[in-house]
């Protein structure tokens, strides 16, 4: 029986330094692991390596992150110890805006892509010339929850696909019209690619195969259309 | 290439009716899609069935769910018009404490399993018998987020798997010991499970095979080790 869904890993890209062609090392990581991409795949991709491809690196003065995280946040929400909750300049809301300093060579720490659906857009350019077919690209980071402990992986950028599934108006199984159901699909691809990722793994990268989302609605998406406006959201 | 991960959509698990043998008919549908189970699969339930089975039904008073929201609520964090953020009984926080009329046939709505992790338990241990491997269970619902637009599938209830991986200690790729990287695994997987099934479709079980997260951590779990204390929590 085939999989309605398969998510595959893909080894291979090793550290990635400023500059790096990375659309190209992706692509050469696919063809080693997969062959090639097929119509509808969706290539996840953690931004640490996009970021690093662009050059964005800071580098902590005395040890601490503390001056770089408000300079990449634009507002800060709440504060405890070292952990600090912000909004960032595309608006999501994580700790310390993003910046991190997990799988970094080296003193440096890595800050968010600046523009993650723009860089999105570049490699699924780059991968749909290269492989002569329409995929999808979304770009990840991990964010912790209100209410909720562990982290889990979420789209911050993406290329070729809604952010959000609309079934509101479409009819139940029963049915009744759905009231309000907008599932937050790049979130759910994000999530289920850091499966086969991992934390402590070299693999930043992921292929997701047979989900077909754009076929389900029409037009591009940007990640921040998940965000909330501040005046429509109980918790800020 | 074989995929890290495969996610299969269960079908003809069909409308549940009170005192149903779900767990039989979950093993029914997946024989029949799939003949078998094999170890480490996961088999996630959206927890409408488990309600529907277990015969958690209330009606509407004057077609109002508000008393039944207050009565299945251990507190209500906002309101605004319809949307009630409350507390559940378990310690998770959602709208209109999981009370759901969508995909309920007749006026009746369905209300959250009293105990998700002993449904969990139940239904796993019934599975395991039945195919003689072990396996886990994940039970989901469909909650919204703080800061972030649509909705995504969490776990309510698990069994055979811990709720968080803890990456804490051990070294990144680089050598580096991480800081804070507790993954809520369980929240991916219902994430990823809800991929395949749909909200307007009546596809309520998924089968998630490759990712043997039993054999990363000691122990089993209970999908209420997500819930963060109010005194940890930075926005209640």
């Amino acid at each position: 029986m085939k999989p309605d869904l398969s998510v595959f890993g893909i080894p291979g890209i090793g550290e990635i330094e400023r500059g790096a062609p990375l659309a190209d090392i992706i692509g050469d990581a696919i063809v080693s692991h997969l062959t090639t991409l097929v119509q509808g795949d969706i290539v996840v991709v953690t931004h640490k390596v996009i970021s690093k491809a662009e050059g964005r690196f800071a580098k902590p003065v005395d040890g601490s992150v503390v001056e770089i995280v408000e300079n990449e946040a634009s507002a800060i929400l709440r504060r405890r110890g070292e952990l600090t909750i912000t909004r960032t300049r595309h608006g999501f809301i994580c700790a310390n805006a993003g910046v991190d300093r997990s799988n970094v060579p080296g003193e440096d720490v890595v800050l968010l892509p600046l523009r993650p659906d723009r860089s999105a857009a570049s490699i699924r350019n780059r991968l749909m010339k290269r492989f002569g077919t329409d995929i999808a690209v979304v770009v990840t980071d991990t964010f912790g929850r209100a209410w909720r402990r562990g982290l889990v992986d979420v789209a911050i950028g993406i290329a070729g696909l809604p952010a959000l599934i609309d079934h509101r108006g479409k009819p139940d199984h029963t049915g009744r019209i759905m009231e309000v159901t907008e599932v937050a699909i790049i979130d759910e691809i994000a999530a289920a690619a850091d499966l086969v990722m991992g934390k402590a793994t070299s693999i930043p990268v992921a292929v997701m195969r047979g989900l077909h989302v754009g076929a389900q609605s029409s037009g591009n998406g940007k990640a921040t259309d998940l965000v909330r406006s501040a005046s429509e959201d109980f918790f800020l």
